[in-house]
């Protein structure tokens, strides 16, 4: 089987987890089957290697969540990077050519996409299957997954089917609806459109070159910035007449708030928590190395990070947007392709963070303008390069850097340091990036 | 006016901003006529000089409190600091001799001696002149502050004076009493006893004299570990016949748990916080350098400071105590006579703090045995002596100090330094003092 998951940008509505730079698909929140936690998509991956271990995976994304992909799935993952965001057309467009291009894909084959986020069990991913072999089948050009409603919601949009067995030709699609028009749809016999559909990559490879002007994968990424803003809904899914929707009515949750997300967690509490007795429903994600009282709560959601602390009522908490859009602070931490790292304090003329570099890892050989940089290592070994002079470093060994001067670190064990930067202009835009010499 | 304050030792029920070494006297979370925030200590004693510009203020406490005091109420303020713990009747007794020998005032000059935690206005410092007068007039040995009390609590003694004149003799006391005794107490115009009295200094003197054996305060300070653990109450007030008791009406407040402490609080919100417009009778206080977000609670309150995170209930608030003498976790932050520190990042073999050394001071002349330090200058100008090596140091110095290496640093202006502890041993008791050379 070979799957695109679709993972969308930014959101702060899962605030002080989610940043600017991490996207709730990245928040390690779920219970693994060796107790770890792990994130949607980590928890995604493992679902679909479980149901076809030989299934291609390839993420569709932004650039500024390859990193995050990288260090949470590891270096195998395939990933479609969209130079910048586009919409669905081109994102999916450009996937596909992937695919063919760069997979070498038999353009015969079909593939689903997905979204990356909603919360499933492993039936939602034999319902993937059934969707491949269906598009296989070459009855439709387009095979949806229409989801049964559970209620009458007004967040989803509704696929009108033109009978009710198993699969069935679309009569329709409904825009999302108010909750009185979406109840009439349900009688009707609406399912709810999910965004999951499955193709051969020859259609939508043809497609795409009937809107958009373009050779081979390599040609599409890098005109990708003179794209049209196009959805794959507007521009494919509702001028095809062969689409057929075949029913799901396994467990598909959209955990995009914290009260949705809540409901997903097998534990209460995730981190160094202490709860009394006298709470009730209430949930605790703590990320911070500190411990968290709760006491005498009901309905409520706590949850910590270096970013802040959100305490709210549940119901409440899906109108969390407008006051986290006021916060601005600069990004306390990230997880990146060869580690991580966390801002420890900041002052006006300095700001001291902790890196975290994985074994076989190294930084980009880089430079800043305006800064100088002292590295205490605290734990590990590995080997600087600085100004071009290579060098040992093992734990305690400090490492002065001044402004100008071209540096990096890779790391043969896991390596931590304490990084100070100094100067009257620190900014994470202040960073010339050299090759190695 | 002679005043001596009774700073009483660590408690936990204001955790997190209380811990083992900051007394929840310490917490800065009144509103100052400035417009700054300060504590419960530093709100009485600016209300001390308010009343009685000239007054001769003394704080009794153990030593863990000296670096507090000073850093909050500066140098010039008295302390009498008992060399180890032994109640109240040991405390006052040398309190009263650093007054008669350290500080020079007349034996036959009254003192008032008062708890330094109750939340009281400035009508209650007029009262404590009036207990001074009337203990200068020698009607009385002792003369102590009845409180009128506002409900029948349970939390308190009550004194039974002789009759309802302002001053009267006192009749007898009464141990905390449940409810109903309380109420049948308050019938017989019984009044709270807060530990509020004055006295002549040669009248504890002499006391003192009859108890221990002794010949100045030097004496008494050197023998205080040998002395017997015993109450001012006990030893003193229950057996004095000459004892009188004056009526004191206003606010008069022990704010000892979150939910009396948020009581007296002007503002809902101490640091960064955002709160909708569904929170009612919610307080916040953060000490942290990330914003909380509070939505849709109801009688709550939220505290964050470097050692944890409380989010409870008001009225649950006051079971705390079980919960946080469960935290096994190291001092996260601290004042010191010399500044603050603040610790960043803890691991198993390194520890990384922040130290800020205010303007003129400097830390001890000190080693470590089993611990290699790191700083890095990040604000402000000093002088370091390593191994009897003096250097001046600027922003972005760094200093290694190895194992067994004498160390100090002393700040001409205000200096801040990251700090990097590294060893398998990492311990606040790792540390050897010596006079500098």
């Amino acid at each position: 089987m070979n799957i695109v998951l679709l993972s969308g940008g930014s959101g702060k509505r899962l605030w002080p987890l989610s940043n600017d730079i991490r996207s709730k698909q990245f928040i390690k929140i779920f219970k693994a089957e060796d107790g770890s936690y792990e994130s949607m998509v980590q928890r995604v991956y493992h679902q679909i290697k479980k149901a076809d271990a030989n299934a291609t995976v390839t993420i569709a994304t932004g650039k500024t969540q390859v990193s995050a992909i990288h260090n949470q799935l590891g270096e195998e993952v395939g990933i479609s990077v969209e130079p910048c965001r586009r919409d669905t057309f081109p994102a999916i467009a450009l996937a596909t050519a992937y695919l063919t291009d760069i997979k070498g894909i038999n353009p015969e084959e079909s593939v689903v996409v997905c979204p990356v986020d909603p919360y499933v069990e492993d039936d939602y991913f034999d319902a993937l299957k059934e969707l491949a072999a269906q598009a296989d089948k070459g009855e439709a050009n387009l095979v949806l997954m229409g989801i049964e409603p559970t209620y009458p919601s007004e967040k989803y949009g509704y696929i009108i089917p033109e009978s009710s067995g198993k699969t069935a030709r679309v009569s329709t699609f409904k825009e999302k609806p108010t909750a009185a028009a979406a109840e009439e749809y349900i009688r009707q016999g609406a399912l709810w459109n999910g965004g999951v559909f499955a193709y051969k990559l020859k259609y939508v490879l043809d497609k795409a070159h009937e809107l958009i002007d373009f050779t081979d994968y390599q040609d599409l990424y890098a005109k990708y910035d003179t794209l049209t803003r196009i959805s794959f809904d507007y521009a494919v899914v509702e001028k095809e007449d062969k689409i057929q929707v075949m029913r799901f009515a396994g467990q598909w949750k959209d955990l995009g708030t914290w009260n949705t997300l809540t409901e997903a967690m097998v534990e209460n509490a995730v981190g160094d928590v202490m709860m009394n007795e006298t709470c009730k429903n209430v949930h605790v994600v703590n990320e911070l190395d500190v411990p968290i009282l709760a006491m005498g709560l009901h309905d409520v959601v706590i949850s910590a990070s270096p970013e802040g602390i959100l305490v709210s009522d549940k119901e409440q908490s899906s109108y969390i947007k407008p006051f986290v859009d006021k916060i601005d602070q600069q990004i306390m931490f990230a997880e990146k392709s060869w580690g991580s790292f966390r801002v420890l304090d900041v002052e006006d003329e300095s700001l001291t963070i902790k890196v975290t570099l994985n074994a076989g890892h190294s930084m980009n050989y880089h430079s800043h303008k305006y800064r100088d940089e002292v590295w205490v290592v605290t734990s590990g070994e590995g080997r600087t390069v600085v100004d071009g002079m290579e060098q040992e470093v093992r734990v305690g060994d400090v490492v002065t850097i001044q402004a100008g001067c071209r540096h990096t670190i890779m790391a043969e064990t896991e390596l931590k340091l304490i990084e100070v930067q100094l100067g009257r202009e620190i900014s994470v835009h202040d960073k010339q990036k050299f090759p190695l010499e």
